[in-house]
This record gives structure tokens, sequence and C-alpha cells, in this order.
């Protein structure tokens, strides 16, 4: 991909929005548009990292039997009467009235469509079990938006439920998503905290809360140092008797034992073995996607720009030409994006025509994991230079030690 | 993928709401729930179907060098104010205040936030020509939604915007864009007429549509059946001297050149080679994605049900288990599976403890383009037994003659 050719704005000064490191480095990287305050567009190069991590989720998603569909935004709120809970949300939900006077709301999330769908289609135990997932917008009257994506009015979730004949089948699929989240949050490089909760306005038993330890974060958990265990409540360790210090954190993931809550108060039943009408037992798995590019730039970047990990990098090379009247440095560059091709990876050629610092500066602003200059070395030894944007490692390499290195990389 | 452990919910008897064949068809098939009037989640035969369509139009998109990005569907009002198209579009657009008094619509397309993305990153001609675009859900306040997804209040639009510095820009694009169209509509094996059209509310001056031939069309062209041309008004044709029937067409893209009427109204400029402010000149080219699921299946099925063309199959092939209890069967279509895997093609494994009739039955109606039996006649013989779905050929083929065949159809 040649740069000229994408869309990639960089900006050279800080966003005056920009409330945090994450925020400020999206904006700046060309990454995000704020169309208002707490409504974001993905910029294409945005887009290329939500992609990825979206795919990442679909494959362990997907390992797990669980089966992708994409449920309206638009929803009827005669379903939320039905749980309650159009008054539980009222605040933070989207209502309004269409022009037949039907009152419709935006999906702050889809528990009460989603058993819509169970109960028109599953009438016997021998359907089950049941996962089906899916990632799309969800929609919060946030009054306090902050920090770009990690709370915004419009948020890309994952959310996956589950409908077992009985308690032992969601015991066993809820252990499943567990599985697949502690996949999905080592993907994506994350450094993740586990703590069971409480269920709150989901209704249920059992929850585990999945969070990334940063300085923006809302939630707060006590850590002990001694143990490196995370608790909820203040105090200290009973096991180290050590002092446990607060340590903020960014929720990414969420998952609940719902039991009947839904299903009853849905009238969704099944007939089981015996032919008896019994309501599903269900769960139901939340993970923040948007929120992650947040947070893995959180964790992440230093004083010049994003350190994207290599499983969620835009391009997985960046190759700067430093000089553009030679035309052998954008055959040169052609050819190793042709080659790389082959192997599965993308790379992203500055051919742009701007001086050396600005391509440097932006290489070092997007993150991309290497980093390889063309320029006037090369024409002189042959050797290519490549740079590891994580630790500034430099390489010479031979085209074919350029092109193995990278394979066994990714 | 097992057909036991996915869920694709066919239902045996027509539903009530349905209005068409392919409303009919694609509730039956599994493919659509219908979440309220007008309204629609896809189930994941649907969503694969989807899926399909959307890389089609991403592949010939990105060829003519546009860029992919994801807008907000959430949009202040104040950006529609500047174009009169708050007032333009009142009716259908669904618009409400958020807590913070704040107003906002929801997305029925997005000229004007894109225009604001390039006022906010384009400023110089050297940038220019940009072509951007997205997949993604729009909003319609439908007074009478009708035909499932041929007119609903939430449905699924590639949009695309392109930003010249000059006319001949403009001119050089939309050609690109409508020989994009051309091939993405072959592709995906739809009968299109492409008509000039007004541009209406759009603004600009000139436009193109890309319509379907199809009974249920809301759209009427005038048909000479001697030159086999279509034109827009009716009456005889010019040239033959024949009287003109009319046809019923359902609209799948439209294409238009903006001019400068969002740029201007926005005052979205950038500085042009001799350093003076210019307004971008603009087109925008969009294309109904799930209008083109109901206008394929209007066009290509039987009385058994849907017949999809190979380019937009959720699977590749249908292989339909008739014995479960016989080990040697199951092994063998997994087995066909993995070889078919490293070709790139997907298998539904029909594995349901249902009759054989209830298998043909969901075959025909799902409308997987190629459908194999396993059962008695593959353990007297070892032959695979292959049906075409659109012409109902069958074929005895040995697993390697299937594998070929397969591999050269697709």
């Amino acid at each position: 991909m040649l740069y000229s050719k994408f869309f990639i704005p960089t900006l050279r000064e800080d966003p005056h929005s920009a409330e945090c490191v994450s925020h400020r480095l999206l904006l700046r990287g060309g990454c995000l548009f704020m169309a208002s305050s707490g409504i974001y567009s993905y910029l294409p190069l945005g887009l290329r990292i939500l992609n990825k991590i979206s795919n990442i989720i679909r494959k362990h998603m997907n390992a797990e039997g669980a089966a992708e569909l994409f449920m309206s935004h638009l929803q009827p709120m005669e379903i939320w009467q039905k749980t309650g809970r159009d008054k539980d949300l009222s605040e933070v939900m989207i209502k309004f009235k269409d022009r037949k006077g039907r009152d419709l709301c935006l999906g702050p999330t889809h528990e009460e469509e989603i058993t819509e769908i169970a109960k028109r289609y599953l009438s016997s135990y021998k359907q089950l079990p049941v996962i089906l997932y899916q990632i799309q917008s969800k929609f919060r009257d946030e009054f306090r938006p902050r920090c770009g994506l990690i709370r915004s009015c419009e948020f890309i979730m994952k959310d996956a439920y589950s409908f077992d004949a009985d308690e032992e089948g969601l015991e066993e699929n809820y252990s499943r998503m567990l599985d697949a989240y502690n996949r999905i949050f080592k993907e994506c490089d994350l450094s993740v905290v586990v703590a069971t909760a409480d269920s709150g306005v989901m209704g249920g038993s059992t929850s585990h809360e999945f969070m990334a330890p940063a300085d923006i974060g809302e939630d707060v958990l006590f850590y002990c140092s001694k143990c490196d265990n995370y608790f909820r409540e203040q105090g200290c360790c009973d096991k180290c008797k050590n002092d446990l210090n607060p340590k903020k954190m960014i929720e990414l993931g969420h998952v609940f034992k719902l039991g009947t809550k839904y299903s009853k108060a849905q009238e969704a039943y099944f007939l089981n073995k015996e032919g008896k009408r019994c309501p599903f037992i269900m769960g139901c798995y939340g993970i923040g996607v948007s929120r992650i590019i947040s947070a893995v730039v959180e964790q992440s970047h230093d004083e010049k720009g994003i350190i994207w990990p290599n499983s969620l990098a835009p391009f997985e090379l960046n190759l700067v030409i430093l000089d553009l009247n030679n035309k052998e440095l954008l055959e040169q560059a052609l050819e190793v994006e042709a080659i790389l091709r082959t192997e599965g990876l993308t790379v992203l050629i500055d051919d742009r025509d701007e001086p050396a610092g600005v391509k440097f500066n932006d290489a070092y602003l997007l993150g991309i994991p290497y980093i390889l200059i063309l320029g006037k070395k090369f024409l002189n030894t042959g050797k290519f230079e490549l740079e590891r944007r994580k630790t500034g490692e430099k390489f010479s390499f031979s085209k074919q030690e350029l092109i193995k290195y990278l394979k066994d990389d990714y």
C-alpha cells in the first residue's frame, strides 16, 4: 500500500480535546476522527486495527463452537419492558418513537433480542447447547464521555450468549468462554487481571471481569505486591498480611452466568428430555472491542508514539523511502511488498514527498512494529536497514535475511 | 461446519409476515429474523452471505484505490443544518436529543460527515484525489417498510465519496466507480440495468442508477423488446418505433457527481496549485448491500427454495449424511471437508438426526450451489453423488474427481 494513495492524516500538534495518552496518540496518528464529543469515526488505519482485534476474537469464539450473527441496532422497547430493564437502563438508553408511534431504542446490549431469537427457533433440548455472538456498535447516552474510546456514546462490543438445558451445560460453556477470553487478551498482548464481580443490573449469580491495569482506568482493584494478587475490597492481604494498594483498571471484558432471568421474563422455553417445558439457562459474554484499542495504546507507547504488538499491527512493515527521485528505491520497495504479500504480510510504503524527519516522526507515531529504511545506505551497500519499533534494535539484512526475519517474527 | 453445531433454524411453514418470494425464502431459510416490522437481524447463514457480498465490494473498491473507513452511526445535527438537508430529509431521519440536550441523528447517509473529515485533514491539491468508502448500517424512518431487506428501517449500505481538485479528476473517479460497479454486480451474478437519473435531493449534475429487473421493484423503467434498451420515459422507442413496456426495477446502486454542493456549504476547501482556496469537487457512490441479498433471491430461486450463485454461497458444498449410525460416512464427510478447506472451500455437513426428506428439503431451501449425498449408494459403490442445485444435474464422482470438479467450478 502506498502511503500517498492511502488516507493516514497524522497531526503534528496535540488536539485540544485529547484527555489522555491513548486518546492523543490515536487522534494524532490518523486512527480516529471525533465527529462530536464521545462520537468517533474510524479512519482507515484505525479500522485496520479494529479488524485485527475483531478477527482474533472471531477465531477464538469460532473455536469454541460459537456462531456469529448480526442483530439489529434498533430494538422494539416492548422486549425491554418484559425484563424491566427499560427502567434499569433508562438513563443511558437512547429511545425514540418512530413516525408510526412505535417505541424503539438503540441497543445498549442484546440480551433481550437474543432471547427472542432463542424463543422463536429453539424448542428442544436436542438443539442445545447454542452459543451465538456478534461484533457490533452499541449505544449509550453517556453524560461524561472520556478518553476517546474508553467511554464513548457509540462503541464496538463483542457480545456472546449461551443457551443450555441445564446448569452443567452453562458451567461448561462459561469455562470455555473464560478460556477463550484468556487466549484473546493474550493474543492482543494485553496485560489483564481477572476478578470475580457483582452481577449488578445483569442479574444472575456469578460473573468475572477482565481488567487491564492503566492509569486512566475507572475501576479500582486492590493489589498485593507480595503475592501479586488483586482483590475487590480494600484492606490488607489475608495471606501476606500486606497492605493492599489501589490500582486503576480499564474493564475490557465481563462474563455473566445469567441463569433464567431473561428466559423466564420473556417466556423462552424448550422441551427437556422428559418433555417438560423449561426456561433456557443462559450466560452472556462481553468484550469492549473498541476499548481494547485504547487499552493497548495505554499499555504500549513511548514519547514518540504508539507501539503496536505484532498481532494488532495495521501493517506488518512501514517501508520509508528517503529519495523519491531514485527509481531503484521504489522498485525495491514494491518487490519487498510483493514477496511479503505471498507470506501474508502487508507493507505500508511511505512514498510521500515529505522531508525524512517528517517520515521518521510519522513512522514512530503510527507504531507499526518494523520500520525499513530505503535510502543512500541501501544504494551504497545493498543492505536493508530494519528498525524494531519497540526496542529500537537495528538490523542490517540482505533481502533474503529480511524476508526470513519478518516471516519468523510474525 | 457441522449443521448440528451451527444455527440454521429453517421454518417448515411460510411466515405470515412474508410479502414476496425473497422475503419468504430468507425467513424460511434461516437467514433473517424479524425483530420488528422493517427491522431485521442477520442469522449466521444470512451474515455469511452478507460478508460474501461485502468482500466482493471491498475487492473492487480497493482495486480502484479507495480506502475503507468506518464512520459513526450517530451524527450531530449541526452538520446537516449547514447543507439544509436536515429539512430535505426531515421525514425519514431518526433524530433525538441526548441527555445533555445535544441534537443528534442516526445517519441515513454520510455526505455531511465525510465532508467534515475532508475539511479537517485535506488541505492541499497534493493530497488529492482521495476516495473513501465504508460498509455500514444506515437508518430511515420508513413509513411503509416492505419485502424484508428491500425497504427496511435499518439496512446496510456501501457508501463511497471522492474528493478531487478539478472536474477532470471527478470525471476519472466517476468512471472508475462505474467500472467497479459493473464488475461488482457481474460478480454477484445479478442482471442489472444502468440508467441515467435525476440527482434529486443529492444535488449535483449527473447520476447513474443500477437497477435489477424484478416483479417486486419499486422503480419503473420502460423497455424496448426490439433493441433490448431501457428508458426513463414512457412512450415508444425513438430508434425502433416500438411501444415501450413498463418494467419494475429494484434500485441497487446510485452514483452521483455532487460537484461542490457539500464542500461549499460546509466550507471544505483546499489550496490548489496556484495557492487559491477552492472547494473540493465531490462524487458519491452508493450500493444497497443488504438489498442485493433480496434482489439475488428474487432473480434466482425455484419452487423449492433459493439458488445462490457460486460467488455468494454461504458454504460451497452442502454435504448431506443419510445414515448417522454409520461412522464411515461421517469420517468421509470430515475428510472431504478437510481437503476442500485447503482449496479455500467451505462445507456444511448436515449431521442432524432428521429424516432424509427433511434434509433434502432444507438443502433445496438453503440453496447452496452443490449438494453431496453420502448414504447407502456411497457405501455400495464408493462413488460420491453430487447434485448441482441450479440445474438438478447429477454427477457420480470418485473423491479425486469430486475435489477437482468443485475446485474448477469455484
